[in-house]
Order: structure tokens, then C-alpha cells, then sequence
């Protein structure tokens, strides 16, 4: 839907940026859970986290998340957490849904298999099913992950379904090369396709960051934005950016345009804050 | 492009269709010979072919193929054929391309990896490069497929950097459960994306296939038909259907529009024609 309250999802890490590419992007769990508390501070909605074990490299590995939730947890106790659930690097469904059973608020679900530039990121059907039958099973939302126009028919065929349930909120992709592209008509034809009362984000990949996220907060969508999408201050890549500046940055473009961001607060009481939060981790965030 | 003449991909087999399935789909070379030679009386431009083995299942092997080439060139000299390099069965590389190395006039290469309803295909980047560049190095054109935006704008991408040269022929497959779907929308936003000068034919998976191939006579692109696609003669499955039938109804529709077909020899003589074919299979079709 488009709103004057623009969600901004928050994407510190991902699975692809090394400290050898930027020296800003956070890996550890304590650079992780710092830069998300910098953000915000400044301003987000949701954090997008992904995990990463020895030599930086990704891991499904629940201790791992577990120490990211708990310590996002402790210094911003409203934020929507969001698990990825991304197979890439590891593809059995035990492995990529470890991170479901520490019932964050949200976890991602890429709804089909693409390509990326060098790889192939396989998610079959019944991979797809599965994880998001256990995001149900365990209270967490569906963050709908799209990058091109089938994934969302996908998404909206497992809603007819009943195994992916509300509030919805879709995160839409543009820029992978075997995706579809930051124009205005494919934009326009992706959104067509999304519900009017589903909540939704838009995502542009490295160069198509800041284009992507500007035209979203002009027409009144949600962006995701950090360092997993995007390494450079600019299009020229005159320097690398960090986390903090790409925030203030939509902070910013919101400003222009007279619009505020989407709390956390008010983002997770439509439904998108997991309840069985609070059982699990009374002990570090709520008491 | 847009063209008065209409291109009919012709697609009588696949990987899916049994008998068990429908009598009509031909999987015997001489079955498939037969109703290829019955379509091409009718009026085809391009025949994409696939062949089966033991127990009608799919096969890569380059004897089967063999057969086939041969026994269409001998009743259909001029017929631009299509052999398929498709890994749904057999991913490894020097099977999904033996048969590029009968030198037929187009191959298929489908652009990405994706899902179909209950399975992935992988096609990962550096499997459609190789595939790309052995038949750049046989002579064979290249049938484009593609699924959904992000494999147009990838076919482009192979373009660009000389891993495909022209003509350029796309077949763009509307309607799979996570590709792009066959409504106005969707399919004027994908042939928006493909160049003025090249050739284009619409397919649509099962009950879109009428719909899409009259959109796109209506409209002055071409089409794909046949069994392959589409095992039923009209939306209720009230029966099935033959490919004989379903070429005769494309033939209905480009009467309606007073426009003509494109005959294989024209296509040919624009470029999709191997001119090594004739060396290797001179005894059986020239002479």
C-alpha cells in the first residue's frame, strides 16, 4: 500500500559484502548489533539481519543469531527483528530454518529460484513451502521476498493457500541481472500486482540503491536500504558508504517530502511484532 | 518486432506430457516426425523439438535426436528445426548440449534458473554461457526463452557481450505458477523490454496458451503452440486436444486478421537458417 509513513527496513550485512570489499559493513555479532542500534537511533523499522561465523563467512547457525537478536534486542526493544532464511550457501531446509526456532519477529522467504550474477540460488517449491510453514508454526511473519514478477504470483498463490497468513509485507528486488529492472515500468507492473492493503518495500541493488529507494519515499512505498544491497556512497563509487550514512540519507529524502517513518512500535502493533517474543526473551529485553 | 506475418513456433512434445496423459502427444521419433510433418502441410515456421527414450521418458541422447532431424528434413526440407537443451531431467552440461552438435538450425536456452510448480530448474549463469557459446561455435541460432523479466534482461546481457549473436528470435512463456503471467499488463511491460528488430513469439502454459496466441495474431507477434504447453482444446478440459487441431485453429485466427504465416524458407533466409546442415545431412534432405 502507499502510505505517508514510510517503512525502512534495514539490511546491515547480507551474505555477499567482506570486510575486504568495505571496511563498514558489520560481520560480527557485536558490529552487527551495534550498527543496528546506530540505526536506530537514527530512525528504522525493521532490521534485515543476516549471521556470520568464522572468516566472516555466512551461517544458519542459531548461537549466532541468537547472540545478534538478544543484543538488538537489549538496546532497541521494539525494533521488528527479521531472520533471513536464505540458502545460498547452505541448502538444507534444517540449516535454513534453524533460525525460525528463535521466533524473531519476521524471517525472509524468497519465493522461487533465480540466478544471481555467478550463482544459482535454489529455492524449490517445496523448500519454499516448508520454511514458510514453519514461520507459521512458530509466529513469525513472512517477510515476501520477490525479484521478479512470478515470485510475487508465487507469494500470492501460498496467501490463496492459507500457508503464508497476514499482515503482509513484501520486499521487491530490483537490479539483480537475472531479475527485473529499477525502471518505472517495471516497478509499476511489480506494484500493480501487490494487494492495496499489503504492506511493501522497495529494494535496489548496488547502483540502483539510492534511485530505487528515492522513487519509493516520492511515491509514498517503503525502502530497504544498507549495506547488503550496496556498498557506495554514489553511482560513481567515488567511496564506500557505511550504514549509518545510507539511513540518514533516506532520512533525508523523507524530510523533503514531508513524510515521517514508520515506527517500529506502530509497525509491530498491525500485527508484525511476534508475541512469543516476549516468553522466549523476557529475561534480556523485557523485564 | 510487430509483423503481418506470423510466426508459428511449433511445440508438439515437451518434457512433461504422457501418454497416460494424452493419447495425441507424440513421443516416438516417428510420431513425432509424423504430426511435425501433419503441422508443417498446415503451415509452421519452427519446430522446437524434444525427444524421449525408453518408456517415453525425456532424453538428451544425440541418436534419438538424430532420428528425428533427420526424418523431419526428409518430408520438411526447408523447416526451421529447434532442438531443446533443456536440463529439467539431466542437469550436466555435456548432455543438455549433445544435441547442439547436430548442427540444427536453433536451440533453446532457457535464460535463468527458475521454478515450475513442483520443481525447480537450475540453469546457473555459467551453464547458459557454455551452452550460449558451443552453439555460437556449432552455427546454431539461439531461441531465447524466457519466463519472466529478469531472463530478458539476461538474454540482453549474452547479447551485449557477444555470447549471442543474431538474428535474435525470444520466446517468451507466459502463465507458470512463478514466472510472468499472461494479462496485458504483464506481457506489454516484457515486450517493451525486447528490441524493435527482434523476432518474438508468445507462448501461454496450459489454459493461457489460446488466450495468449490470439493476443499476440491480434497483435501482429508470433506464437508458440502445440502439446507441449497445453494438453486441452479449450479452458473446461472438456477434451483433449491434437497438435494438428491446434495449428488449424492459429490458422483460423490469422485468417480472421487477413494476415499470413511466416514460412520457414522466409525465416530462413533471414539468417535462422544452419547453413552446415546441409554439409552433414546432404544424403537425407538435398540431394
Amino acid at each position: 500500500m502507499k502510505n505517508d509513513k514510510i517503512i525502512i527496513n534495514f539490511c546491515p550485512t547480507g551474505m555477499v559484502p567482506t570486510k575486504n570489499m568495505t571496511p563498514f559493513v558489520p560481520v560480527s555479532p557485536q558490529e552487527i548489533i551495534e550498527q543496528t542500534h546506530e540505526a536506530y537511533d537514527i530512525g528504522i523499522t525493521i532490521a534485515h539481519l543476516h549471521a556470520r561465523g568464522e572468516d566472516d563467512v555466512p551461517t544458519y547457525r542459531k548461537n549466532v543469531y541468537r547472540d545478534i537478536f538478544e543484543g538488538v534486542r537489549k538496546h532497541c526493544p521494539d525494533l521488528i527483528i527479521c531472520g533471513s532464511t536464505s540458502g545460498r550457501n547452505f541448502p538444507e531446509f534444517e540449516k535454513r530454518s534453524e533460525v525460525i526456532e528463535l521466533k524473531p519477529d519476521m524471517c525472509s522467504l524468497t519465493l522461487s529460484s533465480l540466478n544471481f550474477v555467478k550463482q544459482a540460488s535454489v529455492n524449490a517449491p517445496d523448500m519454499v513451502q516448508r520454511l514458510a510453514l514453519k514461520m507459521k508454526e512458530f509466529g513469525v511473519r513472512t517477510e515476501l521476498e520477490c525479484f521478479d514478477l512470478g515470485m510475487i504470483n508465487y507469494g500470492k498463490y501460498l496467501i490463496k493457500k492459507g500457508i503464508v497468513e497476514g499482515p503482509f509485507y513484501w520486499n521487491l528486488l530490483f537490479g539483480n541481472i537475472a531479475g527485473f529492472q529499477a525502471n518505472f515500468q517495471q516497478m509499476g507492473t511489480a506494484l500493480s500486482e501487490i494487494p492495496d492493503d499489503h504492506f511493501v518495500g522497495l529494494a535496489g541493488l548496488a547502483a540502483d540503491q539510492l534511485k530505487v529507494n528515492a522513487a519509493a519515499i516520492a511515491m509514498g512505498y517503503g525502502v530497504r536500504v544498507g549495506i547488503e544491497d550496496n556498498i557506495w556512497w554514489d553511482e560513481s563509487r567515488s567511496r564506500h558508504t557505511s550504514n549509518v550514512e545510507l539511513v540518514q540519507r533516506i532520512h533525508s529524502l523523507i524530510a523533503i517530502h514531508n513524510k515521517q517513518y514508520f515506527s517500529p512500535k506502530e509497525f509491530g502493533q498491525l500485527g508484525f511484532r511476534n508475541n512469543e517474543v516476549a516468553k522466549e526473551f523476557v529475561s534480556v529485553t523485557r523485564l
